[in-house]
């Protein structure tokens, strides 16, 4: 059935990648899939320094197991990487002990060890049976976010002792000795027990968290028989009086709350009482099942032929669901809140990656992700001001603030095609919705401040306007002059501010008043908009990735890469790799699928063939966009090979470790909906256009798209596709 | 008489500018000027981040007072900066109490406030009328590192009440709550009294440092009336009976010894104990007046017709004189350990601004500074191989070990210059010296590992031998194609290097033979050094300063540079910068001086002009190589008026504040001397030549050089010129 993601033996060597993949979350709070219990020589409190190094190539620092309990939009300042998401107490914390041994995954003696996350419900599932002393006990922890009391964490807990009567120890615990990315961000730690377990801390940008934790053992809420803490950790102990084949049944319920929910009032501590009321130990999951089953429900892909494919799109579906928050001053970062690389930051993946899947299933979130571009708005245009331009440039690396996060400069001042390609996704959204209340207000005023920025970006060398000194979505090559993946984007979002602007003026509109748009200023955009080089060689059909691409050195990638099983980075200094011909990622070929009808097939042909041959995919952005060009040139072949190859990243070896890969799982999704299947939109916008593509091997494929807020069942067959629209 | 540096005013706005001109140092030791007792508001241990950041740009974060003890060699290891040189515990405290009031210069009454470096004998002077509850106290202050005995610093306090009897109480501490660019780089700190004060402080690298300090008061070491300690401070108390008009002195002498001294065996405590016991009340500075004046009759300029430039000069020598170290394992860093800005790094520019001086006047310290290079030679061949290369690649900031400790991957990867720098360098002392011995052993292995770095770094492109991907001098171009400054600097290395190979081939050397160089890597050099680019263009008579430097952008100076009181690269994004035509420094025009009989007049005419107008002199490097130029040119006005801004620098304004600019100091004294009287070599390199050109108002300038191990006295007058060899 392909709802299933499963590990069967724990191995401390990819015990962080299950604990990334399993990595679960309702909108508000995500929680990577790590053990209830304790787990030795796995520290969670490790201080170091993690330097603005080539993120690519930084080594994750921490140990077999790391803790983690995100609630975005609570972060910390580091003094090095700025703006960072914050790794919360941990209040999953249960701990069993017979005599005085605890259940340690490394250390205890145990068979039928299976744990899977069941992607349809979103529950996580442990079992096996634990030998000690003699005795059998099967143990199963479960656990949800739930999807309908958002700051509600539900655990269960069923242990069966087989062959006598035993007698084990029960700890509920909350620790709050948790470290992000190495360092500290808690100023201030408060832990409590009186009914429950309670932890209080306060961040370094001074945001509150309350935590709640209450144990219902077999039916009731007995008192526990001791506590104890210590400086970040508070523990509770209970009795369990196992008799033979005699199941016993342990609740735990948290409540995490916050002070940025909606309900907060100055009062972290008022508002986690009032939450904590609603606790009880009748709590069934079946609401929160009947929501998560509404999201599949729309958002599923169902895939006749090729279950591999199957499931990957249903675990990138998964934590596309998971992942996307209810809140506009959040977006999704570049590991989907299931780790800490990357900080907590927002990147172009948002409206490239990500966004085509929210706006064709989930358009309220598609919504949500461009409000939070416009809510920091006024960060993009002190940006544009501190590098001395006018208008408005958003970061490469955002987080809540809208300031520029990056503290690598090649990156944050060189990578400015992030700016265009939010005007890119927003346009693709109003396309889809026809949402002109968004585009003739906050879209308007984005289009106008970034081409604002555009227009005191560009320089004037020999009559042209030209983007110099620029790092184009290949980020092994730094410092280029008219990356034409930039230009193109640029041009894009230009012309399409004339469109708008063109409406706005003509209406007279208020927004447009209020924005102060001249003529001049329309003029001088459209000037820029159509003057801007573009390096599309007509005769020989063929865009040049950047200026004097060509004069790059040369790789021997043969003889440099030696072990292709490690990115190509790791064989080459950076400084040679920046000025060499070896492409991390897909860059025109970028270009090719983004404005796919832009550009006519043997430019695409000429284009992928030869840049496919240096490109490293040091990426996990690089794969999918392969995919995707190949499907749109009819080479359903290597379309598969490539997508076959970005559905490996998460899903097995090490991929999700650190975190979930979520622009390759938006990515999948367009490697389905708009590769395989070839889905587009009609030349007005108004219909739904399929030119599929399928492999051989895949029978069918089934899905449903929203576009101007009707739903259409789309399903694709080798011989017939069919649109339907669905009335609700 | 130009000997003396004077401050008649406290103000704190400039207080650290006096406190980094003033520093004393013995070529083990280095203090910077601050004075003895505490500072209201100046606290000494702040922690923060200094941050990898562009140098010139970064804002200096401590107070209006940082003490500074700095024995080049011990260094801890800061986790973002690298190697860095560590504060040690101020040992030079003595605070002095009229009841419960502390004399601070921020604080208390006071009048005729002077001090002053006597850079003749090195003793630094403090003198004023302490006014305080209606008594006036003469308080004086002086101190010196000894240059006889180098564990030893001698201070000496003389009071006087001028009106009635006083009872003061005198305070001698020892602070060890220091820290180095804002981190902590102690491990272990013990502090100790009994006869006098102790502290033992432990490194993060495991260095030992041990400070011993004892007072006598008015000719007796009589005992302190009471010890108090805290984590980091230890005090002893005395108290002084002040008798009107009946002078009182107290002396202090403080021995401080590490773990590197030359005498350590394993244990620093019986060091210091066998140290001190040197001490006693008799200690008088004669040899060391005797000792710093054999230095100064060698390495003196005199200047007779402008007071300031023989002021400067003095300031720019007393500074070379007391930084450079007896160790060949330390160099001299950018800062001359007066300050920590730079971290205490080692730059090109001991090879390029400060060993002529050394070269000349003091030959045996040249030869340590070329030790050094080739005691981290090891490190380079290290870094070499961590970049991809072959044989030694020289770090941009070099420390202790030679491995590369920039934190910028600009600098660091592309300023790959400094490693031809340093072979031009030796060079330089080879040719002055005849120094033999050296240049076929250490100078021969240094040569022949950085041309195989050189030989396997450039990149052949359209059939040409290029250097892509390089930083020149001008760092506010990073990212260049065959700068030509690096490019005729390695050519010229290789050149060198190939004579030497055939030196050594002829003679069957051992050394040639231990290195195993086969004819087909002379070959090779031959080729490379012969073919390499370098951008002369003969026809226009222009050094183009890289590849397409025309196409950068163009800088309106005027419209952009608001401000010329603050460095150019405040008013412009690093980003645009790096973009536009705007030098920080001398580039084309440093080649043009570093190898004056390689162009004609014409080349330097025609790119000084050009450069000029284009170069923001942002970097302390820049005037000095513009007044040199001038100079060679017969523009002896220009020539006058840059070394003038030279002399600025550290002299006025706050320009020592963060340490000295010892490379500017170096450039001063070959400004003087290659610059104004055109000192320079014959073409057999046996004998000094002499075509001076100086300014109007200057009516002789009389200075010593060796040659050959021969001393000279060379006399410039207007008229004439005179070289006459000492009889030692």
């Amino acid at each position: 059935m392909c709802w299933l993601i499963q590990n069967y033996i724990y191995n401390p060597e990819d015990n962080k990648h299950y604990e990334g993949a399993f990595t679960q979350g309702n909108g508000y709070v995500n929680i990577r899939g790590s053990f209830e219990e304790d787990l030795d020589g796995a520290t969670q409190n490790d201080i170091y320094w993690r330097l603005p190094a080539n993120v690519t190539l930084e080594k994750a620092r921490h140990s077999k197991s790391k803790w983690g309990v995100y609630v975005p939009g609570i972060y910390g300042v580091h003094p090095i990487l700025g703006e960072e998401i914050v790794n919360l107490p941990y209040f999953l914390g249960v701990n069993l002990y017979f005599d005085s041994e605890r259940l340690d995954m490394e250390v205890s003696d145990y068979r039928d060890f299976t744990r899977s996350l069941n992607m349809k419900n979103a529950v996580l599932e442990r079992s096996f049976t634990w030998k000690i002393k003699g005795n059998d006990i099967e143990v199963n922890f479960k656990r949800y976010c739930s999807m309908e009391n958002k700051n509600l964490v539900v655990q269960e807990l069923v242990l069966n002792s087989l062959d006598k009567d035993v007698e084990l120890r029960l700890e509920n615990f909350i620790d709050a000795g948790i470290t992000t990315n190495g360092y500290n961000h808690f100023t201030k730690v408060l832990l409590e027990n009186d009914e429950a377990l309670k932890a209080f801390v306060t961040t370094d940008t001074n945001q509150e968290v309350g935590i709640y934790s209450k144990v219902f053992v077999d039916g009731s809420d007995k008192s526990a028989i001791g506590f104890s803490s210590s400086e970040s950790r508070i523990i509770e102990s209970f009795n369990i009086h196992l008799k033979k084949n005699n199941r016993i049944i342990i609740k735990k319920y948290s409540i995490i709350t916050t002070s940025i929910d909606t309900d907060y009032k100055n009062d972290i501590r008022s508002l986690l009482h009032s939450k904590a009321k609603a606790i009880n130990n009748n709590i069934t999951m079946d609401s929160h099942e009947k929501l998560w089953q509404e999201r599949w429900n729309i958002s599923d892909i169902n895939i006749v032929g090729d279950k591999e494919v199957q499931l990957a799109t249903r675990f990138s579906i998964y934590h596309l669901l998971r992942a996307v928050n209810d809140s506009d001053k959040v977006a999704i970062d570049a590991k989907a809140y299931a780790g800490e690389a990357y900080f907590g930051h927002y990147f172009w993946d948002t409206e490239i990656y990500l966004l085509p899947f929210y706006i064709y299933t989930q358009p309220q979130h598609a919504k949500n992700l461009l409000m939070y571009r416009y809510n920091t708005l006024k960060g993009a245009k002190e940006n544009a001001k501190r590098y001395g331009y006018e208008g408005a440039r958003y970061p490469w690396e955002a987080c809540i603030s809208g300031w520029e996060q990056c503290s690598n400069w090649q990156y944050s001042d060189l990578e400015i095609h992030v700016t265009a390609d939010i005007v890119y996704g927003m346009w693709n959204y109003y396309e889809a919705t026809g949402d002109e209340e968004f585009l003739l207000n906050e879209m308007l005023e984005i289009m106008v401040e970034t081409a604002r920025y555009w227009v005191s970006r560009v320089d004037v060398v020999d009559c042209k306007y030209r983007l110099l000194g620029v790092m184009g979505p290949d980020e092994y090559l730094p410092f280029t002059n008219d990356n034409s993946f930039t230009n193109y984007m640029v041009k894009f979002s230009l012309n399409k501010t004339l469109e708008v602007l063109e409406i706005a003026k003509k209406n007279n509109l208020d927004k447009f008043n209020e924005l102060k748009v001249t003529n001049e200023e329309i003029d001088l955009i459209r000037k820029v908009s159509s003057e801007l080089v573009f390096l599309l060689d007509d005769k020989s059909k063929f865009i040049h990735q950047c200026e004097g691409f060509e004069k790059f050195l040369e790789v021997d990638f043969e003889k440099v890469w030696i072990d292709k099983s490690k990115p190509f980075g790791n064989f080459i200094s950076q400084e040679k790799n920046y000025r060499s011909k070896a492409l991390k990622q897909a860059d025109v070929v970028a270009l090719l699928y983004l404005f796919k009808n832009d550009f006519d097939e043997d430019i695409k042909k000429n284009c992928i063939k030869y840049y496919e041959k240096l490109t490293t995919h040091d990426s996990s952005l690089s794969y999918i966009f392969h995919s995707l060009v190949y499907s749109d040139i009819k080479d359903s072949k290597s379309a598969y090979e490539f997508l076959h190859k970005s559905l490996g990243i998460d899903l097995y070896g090490k991929g999700s470790a650190e975190g979930i890969h979520i622009a390759n799982c938006g990515g999948i999704w367009q490697g389905i909906v708009m590769g395989l299947c070839g889905l587009g939109l009609s030349s007005n916008n108004k219909e739904l256009i399929l030119n599929p593509n399928l492999p051989e091997h895949i029978k069918k494929i089934e899905f449903k798209i929203y576009l101007k807020r009707r739903l259409y069942k789309v399903t694709v067959e080798k011989q017939q596709v069919d649109i339907k629209e669905i009335t609700k």
